[in-house]
């Protein structure tokens, strides 16, 4: 049901019934490694290629959700993804080997929640029994991809973002166990005219801003209700941002926790990570980890998740475009949340 | 409502109340001219470079199809659109235009109708009064980035297919005159070994026959049912083969016409266009121009749209990889239609 400016209430509260993360060494050293169903110790995983890997960490990932949700791949309806690579290509090449109707979807890192809110659309209309959503980057294909050859090695500043290498599952289903997706905003692009790629968080906080007061005024509530409000990536620099737009509007944060997914999956005082991590894989495997067992174990109730996504390209750049950027949210909340 | 395999069916039928048409000098010179709603008649359109070009098709289709449904930007609840350049920056900044909140989705060319069938089931399922779906694509954008140089005038095989210059959007409603959306099948990707991206309607045309397929088959259908099935840019080898995989699966066409936006788009045998037409913009202008306005004067009563997207990208085929492909089909029917 569309209710406010731009939010869908899932009036049959979806329920997450399992979920699948695999990461790379760098995340397995950081703070959140024991919520990972599966870590890898380098960031080939056996493969020719880096693609390859990246497709690798979905593959499994996804793998591992459906065998948590004691399924099969056939009894998935819809399989709902994007990722960060041009064409998509790692989402499209996994979702050949599920075998399983699939739906690309892009909104850059906000890609994670996009396809969660797609997914549970799906199953909370009756259009899917069961609906996974996955996504995944790997931080030398984001490199090469965006930045510079990644055996360059180039120096970057300190706001700059480092990927994470990783990709995070979710089974969606009409009934189970487990925390229900209760709702979900669609974003506006929002641009603020940054120009630097190499300060993505600065682009991307007005639209995590915008997103999640429209997100909380559309379902008549105030951020006081959550026990945990966090953004996708917007690392150390746009977290600030963030913060500052917040009282800037007015908009209370007390009686919450306002984080950042970029800043809990990774020590960023002792790993070399610049502001903080990013990529589509950095609030999938932050979500469907640490903050769903979280939430299982009854130390989170309610949960809002605002991926965030910088709608660039390479080309884009180079044209002198500025940075637009997106962000998409998802409600959580465990049954006996009130 | 889910039925089948993998099909939606839409039980409020959504209407297309307006759409919008945009395209370039070739598509303006091709059988299917007085259909469309601007034509250009330079590939710059008094941009900078073909990507703004890009956009600003988008832009007006999409301008088009809000004006002629009598609405505003703020009237339309979401906007889904994807297209084929990276990151798909076409949609994205045309969706900063807007400042509707935006669905990003990519299946190649087939995003045509993918966007069509989600924004559809958004207003099916009361998730939205109404939504747009667009896309775009543009020749020279495409050349540079999936070919050559455009500059550089490569030759090309007859099996090669020639991007369609144009923008097609179209506005759905709950309520209001014109062809209604009845029900979607979400395909799987489908790879038949192909690995020559000079020859995508071959490798295009098993998924397009398998959605076509699942299609009528779960909505209890045959054939014959049908005035008219298109594929969206199979072009001519690719709409051979998928007629002979028809043929081999014993699946009859009799009682329907079979044909292809890529044929229908371009004058084959006079254009200088090798097999036909694709991209993005193909399967959309042909079906919001052409097709909708057959519709609308009572010459089809219901017709499939299957489009079909290549899922691979310059560096999928750099490193060895074969073309996945995948196919999403819409079901269109005017009111009266048995």
């Amino acid at each position: 049901m569309h209710i406010g400016r731009q939010t869908w209430l899932f009036k049959n509260k979806p329920v997450i019934i399992s979920t699948g993360t695999v990461v790379g060494p760098d995340e397995g050293e950081g703070p959140l490694a024991s919520t990972f169903d599966f870590i890898h110790d380098d960031l080939d995983m056996q493969e020719k290629s880096w693609e390859k890997a990246e497709r690798k960490l979905l593959e499994q990932a996804t793998e591992l959700a459906v065998l948590n949700a004691k399924l099969k791949d056939d009894d998935i309806n819809y399989f709902v993804g994007g990722d960060l690579l041009n064409q998509i290509i790692s989402n499209s090449f996994a979702a050949r080997k599920l075998g399983i109707p699939y739906l690309g979807v892009f909104g850059a890192c906000s890609t994670a929640m996009e396809s969660l809110a797609v997914a549970s659309l799906l199953v909370d209309t009756g259009n899917a029994k069961y609906a996974m959503a996955g996504t995944c980057s790997h931080n030398c294909t984001a490199e090469k991809q965006f930045r510079y050859p990644t055996e360059y090695g180039s120096q970057k500043p300190p706001t700059a973002q480092y990927t994470v290498t990783g990709a995070g599952a979710a089974v969606v289903a009409q009934q189970g166990e487990g925390p229900r997706v209760i709702a979900a905003t669609i974003g506006k692009v929002i641009d603020f005219g940054i120009t630097d790629p190499f300060n993505m968080g600065a682009a991307m906080a007005p639209a995590a801003v915008d997103t999640i007061q429209t997100h909380i005024q559309d379902l008549k509530r105030k951020a006081s209700d959550y026990d945990l409000i966090v953004t996708g990536d917007l690392a150390k620099v746009g977290h600030a941002i963030a913060k500052d737009l917040f009282a800037q509007n007015n908009f209370s944060l007390e009686g919450t926790v306002f984080n950042d997914c970029g800043l809990m999956v990774f020590d960023t005082e002792k790993q070399a990570v610049q502001a903080g991590g990013s990529g589509c894989g950095c609030s999938a495997v932050v979500t469907y980890g640490h903050i769903l067992q979280r939430m299982k174990k009854g130390e989170l109730k309610r949960v809002l998740i605002a991926a965030t996504g910088a709608l660039l390209s390479p080309l884009s750049y180079q044209q002198g475009e500025t940075i637009p950027s997106i962000s998409h949210a998802v409600t959580l909340e465990m049954e006996d949340a009130t």
